[in-house]
């Protein structure tokens, strides 16, 4: 029997791994959005949301939308939607909240057509519908949503996706309740940098793909360092330096902004460490009155992915 | 018996590898500096040249003098060396001939003593070395003609050296015979680049140390791209545009100007194709009138190494 109705988890996602700014990040087991997806046999698109964000349920203001219109564009049959997101990523947060929409979308929409997509076609799609959310078509977060575990973005021409193997590691994520625009965090970036510091990134960017491979902790906690894109953005974050210094003497390997912020992430070898960085960070940010919200994950090595045994109302 | 007297290959390297200035580089089988070292119970270091070249004799003005006067410096008993070399790479070819002599001379010194200090206190001595000859302390060539094989510059501060596995690979290095200045090379470089060619620089760094990994050849050859320093530097060398290209066509994976120039190097599968570069870059530079040595060799996975059985005159 053909399948007609899916749902999926789509999870959220770090993206550039502080030196690898716009070619590196990595999936979260949660928090995801879950997305019920029906296959219509008219080319129609409806969307509705179960939450309390209020985000847009016009197809083409919404990025699940824009991603199934991009994806409907290369179906030839009559073919539509219906899509009922509950989102568990809150929208702003920075750990991949749109993306993890559009590549949930898309995925979910390329099961019920029978998988014709590639991973890659799937990520072109579901880059349209990052591109409403933050004004620029970028990847970063895409890639490991759809690709699961640590991807490389080696160009956008393809795009050519790398799978980097990872030791086990968990995320520690820490989101203070402040807004900072996607668009904004672009806007403050110097378009020039020194080629010095260019060099020094591209030795950290090596070292830390190389400590993933080599399974060398040491290594990976020496590489996370960014010379360029944190040292213009952490000021967009209040308590980003002390929660970060708090987090490396707790025993992180190292971490620093989760995409364009606000949310922070610190990468750990032990459970108990994340645990501790969360425990810190909080009592950071509740000294200085600051709202925060944490969640602690393993790296998800498989990216958006059938929910087996779906439980109405498992996510809230 | 305590061995007094070694013999070593001291190996040619290619710095840089395309996208990786600064912070890449290989070691190569061949050609090689053959240097002789006995060592003295006198604070004297005595240096004899048995090549045309015309390389200074006084120990200060000698990057293999230097080198281990650095040395030297750390060694409390009274000691020195007499140093023998025959140079097998040419002063100026752009694969690493001061960084041989100064990296052969304190390997092989260090055996001497007993193998005391580490592989990075070595390239520290060597680093002072290559100072007098390129005007930079620099460690692209040094460090690949120590640890052998590909090798990482994370950071200076170490220094940081990570040895990246490779498969098997096959390098044909074209040396047009002009003269191309490290320092004048260093100097035509802009200080400041884009943000974004930085960004695609480092994707494909990321990239070349994935496919080293991976063995993925594919990838390799299309990380092997410098949007950075290339289009600045490869003016100064006749003929690079075409011979890259004629070397594409063949099978190359990619390749480009080794270290600072003026030679070329192009990285091969197959040993026929690395042939076939080296035979279309001979017909190249023939039909422009430019004299031209090339060199093909495998990657060497061992740096600096004693001579098992050193035959005199063997290395011309």
């Amino acid at each position: 029997m053909k399948q007609n109705r899916i749902v999926v988890r789509a999870p959220a996602t770090v993206a550039n791994l502080v030196c690898g700014f716009d070619v590196l990040g990595l999936a979260l087991d949660h928090p995801y959005d879950r997305i019920a997806i029906t296959l219509l046999d008219e080319r129609v698109i409806r969307i509705t949301h179960d939450d309390e964000y209020g985000l847009p349920a016009d197809p083409e203001k919404n990025v699940m939308g824009v991603a199934l219109l991009a994806l409907l564009k290369e179906v030839k049959e009559v073919a539509g939607f219906d899509v009922a997101c509950t989102k568990g990523i809150r929208p702003g947060s920075g750990i991949g909240s749109s993306a993890a929409g559009a590549a949930g979308a898309v995925v979910g929409a390329n099961k019920l057509l029978g998988n014709r997509f590639s991973k890659n076609d799937l990520i072109r799609f579901a880059m349209e519908g990052e591109k409403i959310a933050s004004g620029a078509r970028h990847a970063d977060n895409v890639a490991p949503a759809i690709y699961g575990g640590i991807t490389l973005i080696r160009s956008m021409e393809g795009p050519d996706i790398v799978q980097i193997p990872f030791p086990e590691l968990y995320v520690t994520i820490i989101h203070p309740q402040i807004e900072v625009k996607t668009a904004d965090a672009r806007q403050i970036l110097k378009t020039r940098v020194e080629l010095k510091d260019a060099v020094h990134q591209w030795g950290n960017v090596a070292g830390l793909v190389s400590g993933l491979f080599l399974k060398d902790y040491e290594l990976i906690g020496r590489s996370l360092e960014d010379v360029i894109v944190e040292p213009q953005r952490c000021i967009l974050i209040p308590g980003f330096e002390e929660v970060k210094k708090d987090s490396l003497r707790a025993g992180a390997l190292g971490g620093g902004i989760s995409g364009s912020g606000p949310s922070l992430f610190m990468l750990c070898k032990d459970p108990s460490v994340a645990a501790e960085v969360e425990t810190m960070a909080k009592e950071r940010y509740n000294k200085m009155g600051l709202p925060v919200l944490t969640y602690i994950s393993k790296v998800n090595e498989y990216g958006v992915q059938e929910e087996v045994m779906p439980i109405v109302g498992a996510v809230s």
